[in-house]
């Protein structure tokens, strides 16, 4: 049986389920893959957690170059979080030819050029599945299985705790401060909840899927964004008067100028969507990226966008992905 | 450029959808792949729908020998439809080391373990996204960004003539016998709908969703099946007034017995899926995947289950995929 070695790092909600699953399912992604999947290093200093996850403390380093520099590694899994430094590790991890697979979305969109010049010099490969959606594998899908489409629209509800408020002020009639700090008190939403709430998230997702479906790139930064922390139960109202709901649209389309050139439409904002529409209907802190192509129509991907098993799901898939060109 | 040499048995709706997205999309195509995608061999008598498509009627040939003896072609796309001939022609190709690529349910779950053996004894490599769902990428991701899951449960709406005529008396108010006839007369049904209204059609997309989840194949004859024929208004007022619909649901989960063995239970059958479920807001002649995996949790894929070009997207999808790996 062939053997794939992986270094995780970061131990965190995403590090942690990609090990729990490879560990869970090990028998039956072995018989699937012919793959023998090694943990062989973490980037880690917290010694509990490691024994939660029942991790031999002897494979942790301080020095992530101790990884970078190991030929032996084949994939490196970063789940550290934050623009800076994953970015430079997972640079250097792909100029050395390792895989790279990451949740990072603000790392990806921040850098992404800087990473593809990384993979197409070292030789390495770099997948982000878990980007987007957590568990949900449209980038995957809209990079491969739909690879015979030209994409003219993608609209995502991509953040789950602006979801999970929207939908609480919808159905239960909540003002926006009651829901969001009983989100906080519930763990569904941070402290400090500004880039949720004021759409930064779902602008970092936004920048990779324009990449992925339109081949074109824009700085998070520099995407239109309106977030909801504005949103009044009086608005919510006057959408349903209108037959609609309101929800926080990460969305994208082509149009074309009067001119015939084209142009790509972008903004992260808060946007009515008619009852009958799929995206109605995602609720909570359930995601859905709804892409159209010319050729497939109209397709709609639903699933869990965070939490340490689904999001893991998608790392998973991603190191199998890689581990097969091996 | 990589230039990889196709070959098309039958023009019909999916065989014609396919090539038509392989010349709509051509530039785009292999601006992403690098590959120049080239049709060259037909087998089709209809020189009237060859001309329709802009095929040179030259390329054409009644002999399928004359495909799976050329060394010169990569890919045979068949698209005949029924189980055979195509079932042996797909072996012949994959005997001779071909790729193949089909959207032909029927065959791929009358014929699974005699495909795979052709597939491992000739070196060709057989997709089938196209079977279940049309354009929807699910076998892809099930097989591939999810091999990560244990799968728990599969629930299919696949078959977009029964979800149309259920949709229609749920919504209008329609009994059964008026409904197909209008489907009938849109083209939306077939003159005989027996495959389709008895949930034979179903059977087979959920014998291929049964292999790849649980890796366990049953004959789609061996899946008990109930129809929607016999469904009537009263039915379905049942079911509003339990909060739910009625679809024609192609389901199977892992099941534990109290002595701790674990079966598979499967079938096909009109299901009360209540209003708050995704899959109830799957309307008209939409299909929908939804699956349970251990790591992803909850996950559905909703799009276009059938039309030239949405089930060709999946065919090209493929095509892809395999070219990818020649």
């Amino acid at each position: 049986m062939k053997t794939v070695k992986i270094a995780i790092l970061g131990l965190g909600t995403v590090g942690g389920g990609t090990y729990e699953i490879l560990r869970m399912n090990k028998e039956l992604i072995e018989k699937r893959t012919g793959i023998d999947f090694r943990l062989v290093r973490v980037l880690e200093k917290n010694k509990a957690r490691m024994e939660q996850l029942g991790i031999d403390p002897y494979i942790a380093v301080t020095d992530p170059d101790m990884i970078f520099k190991d030929p032996s590694i084949d994939i490196v899994v970063e789940a550290l979080g934050g623009i800076e430094p994953s970015s430079t590790f997972m640079e250097k991890a792909l100029l050395a030819g390792k895989g790279v697979v990451t949740p990072n979305k603000a790392a990806v969109a921040a850098s992404f050029a800087r990473l593809k010049e990384a993979e197409a010099k070292g030789g390495g490969r770099l997948r982000f599945e878990a980007c987007v959606g957590g568990g949900i594998p449209a980038l995957t899908a809209i990079q491969e299985a739909l690879a015979g489409n030209e994409f003219t629209e993608v609209m995502g509800i991509v953040n789950g705790t602006t979801n999970y408020i929207l939908t609480k002020m919808t159905e239960e009639g909540l003002p926006y401060d009651d829901v969001l700090k009983d989100a906080q008190a519930k763990g569904f939403a941070e402290q400090d909840p500004t880039a949720d709430v004021e759409g930064i998230d779902a602008a970092n997702k936004l920048s990779i899927l324009m990449t992925l479906c339109f081949d074109k790139y824009v700085h998070p930064d520099d995407i239109p964004r309106v977030g909801i922390s504005g949103i009044t139960m009086a608005d919510i109202e006057d959408a349903r008067s209108k037959g609609c709901k309101i929800k926080l649209i990460a969305g994208a389309k082509r149009v074309k100028a009067d001119d015939g050139t084209e142009t790509v439409e972008y903004s992260v904002k808060p946007t009515l969507i008619p009852f009958s529409h799929p995206l109605a209907g995602v609720s909570n802190e359930f995601n859905a990226i709804y892409v159209t192509g010319n050729a497939v129509n109209e397709l709609m991907f639903y699933g869990k966008g965070a939490g340490a098993l689904p999001t893991g799901s998608a790392m998973v898939g991603d190191i199998i992905a890689i581990a097969k060109t091996l």
